[in-house]
């Protein structure tokens, strides 16, 4: 029973598929409130913005595809660009997984050991500018990345101000802490939030997405460089924020994430397999809108601007279910997992 | 050089064994922080608060050994004396790893398939109540632990009023931020900071230590059940400090932990492995105090009061070395490795 009771309190934090609460128990669990979601809630993501890459088999012989998402405007326009221009142009194809470190990071591309023989670059990527990683504060999209954050504050107000526990009054843990903005304290910024789909921050000068687990960034040289897009690497392990601002993400693995986070972690310098027999080849990396009809991808996000992620947020922030003992009151941008799930 | 100059930079950020700046680098790296502490400012780990827990050997017949160290006082004490009690009676021996969740945990002990006849506990284990979760604050402890953290914020100013970049004085973003405690904002507790080595949080009312990359922490069913410490997992992903406070932490992994985080995901149920030929068997788990000199694990921990931790948080906030572009002003408990190193 106890291996069983603990496996639902967690299945219950998973985002996708959506699970319902343990038997019994009335308190929704967050996964219960993503389940009951209406489908108006739901955005589908264009098969122009989802990217498959297949590894060669594994040991047993098992495939491995990795679907990702790449983020949409206006956050790392320039290198999605490239992005897109390599999968195009095939890129990747006959590259590897290179280099692996434990709770850091999963980085694939043209491997070290090509290094002195790099493969050429296709025509048209472009050099992105360093003030790129960040959205500022003197445009437009910053005005309405503000807005939604603002917006979705409200929205959890909202949400707050609900009855839990069986219809009695939010405990005092639920309220905000006073100096917090809502559940937005964040070592690292002083607002952080949700912007069609992708977890964010902000400051008075910029916004900017944030490294959380199983996002996608461009791997580059020294300062000012900022990479092409041809060298790219996972987060497998705690959100290391400090890389905000300082390198570019340009996406997040969807589905097939044990394939890149369960590798053998590199013993070579800098974490790269000093055996280069334990590269994992690329077999290919596509673009969802070149494969065959019947076999591109398809996910869903829960709309992050919807009553539904309101009450999921505020509850993954409160958890009161069967398993809990106190609720947290409050949460990181990153241990909010935006709700996925595949579309048949 | 692009995969040569980010591994340099990342491996700065590792915690141990310590690396220097990249070449002709003067801005110091937290790494080279703490490879330059002196040797007083180091902590060895007593051998009756490290275990040793042995896998069958990988599927290429190598050696899977993961260190353990227990909690020290005043956290989790009951706990820790059921771990020591199931230790010395080599309970875990011939259990199995049986369920892994990708960015969750990886669990151990007798396994999903064994409900049925669960393997009976040995005598002396004690129930332990729920407000062991936490240290009270009425409690001597828990003023001891207010006073530490107290000492490591002035410590932590001090380091940032001496001057960074060749000379200059440090730039605003080293500041902290109105509203908050030095580093201390944090969305689930109003104070963190470390204590014996140890990441940990406080309120009012209590302290407690947190839900961090690889801690280990006790299974349980559900409240008010807090469980024996017979079935344990360990943290593979982003700190699910919602699970502070409502599980027992007891210790944490030093050494080895890929050999818990690259297991395959578990398919069945909560992240149990559907097939039991997937389980990884236990060979034996020992309290280094229990095996012969010559085979004992030696490791130290970067003493958390003194000067070179005080500088080496200060840096791992600030990062201002030749890979960073903008220093993040600010840095979560969780995503600061206490330095461990091990000894010859």
């Amino acid at each position: 029973m106890k291996r069983h009771a603990l496996s639902l309190a967690l299945l219950a934090t998973l985002a996708a598929p959506a699970f319902a609460a343990p038997d019994g128990d009335t308190r929704p669990t967050p996964g219960a409130i993503a389940d009951a979601a209406p489908d108006a809630e739901w955005r589908r993501i264009a098969d122009d913005d989802l990217l498959v890459m297949t590894l060669a088999p594994d040991a047993q012989g098992a495939e491995r595809r990795i679907v990702m998402q790449l983020l949409p405007e206006p956050f790392s326009q320039g290198w999605v660009g490239n992005i897109r221009l390599l999968a195009r142009d095939h890129w990747w194809d006959g590259t590897s997984v290179y280099r692996v470190v434990d709770n850091w990071v999963t980085q694939w591309g043209d491997g070290e050991d090509e290094r002195a023989d790099p493969k050429p670059l296709p025509t048209g990527i472009v050099t992105v500018p360093e003030r790129n990683y960040v959205v500022a504060a003197d445009s437009e999209a910053y005005r309405t990345v503000a807005q939604t954050l603002r917006s979705q504050a409200i929205r959890r107000a909202q949400s707050a101000a609900a009855p839990m526990r069986n219809g009695a009054p939010p405990p005092v843990a639920m309220e905000p802490r006073p100096g917090t903005r809502d559940y937005g304290a964040d070592p690292y910024a002083p607002a952080t939030g949700f912007y069609r789909g992708w977890p964010v921050a902000m400051n008075d000068a910029a916004a900017w997405p944030t490294h959380c687990y199983g996002m996608i960034g461009v791997a580059r040289d020294l300062t000012p460089d900022t990479g092409t897009g041809a060298e790219l690497y996972t987060v497998i392990g705690h959100a290391p924020r400090q890389l905000d601002r300082n390198i570019a993400l340009v996406g997040r693995v969807l589905d097939g994430m044990e394939h890149l986070s369960t590798l053998p972690r590199g013993k070579g310098s800098g974490g790269v397999y000093a055996d280069q027999a334990r590269h994992t080849p690329i077999v290919s990396v596509r673009l969802a809108s070149e494969l065959p009809q019947g076999e591109r991808p398809a996910f869903e996000y829960l709309d992050t601007d919807g009553e539904s992620f309101a009450r999921y947020l505020h509850v993954r922030a409160n958890r009161d279910d069967s398993f809990y003992h106190e609720g947290a009151g409050g949460i990181d941008v990153c241990n909010v997992q935006v709700p996925i799930r595949p579309v048949d």
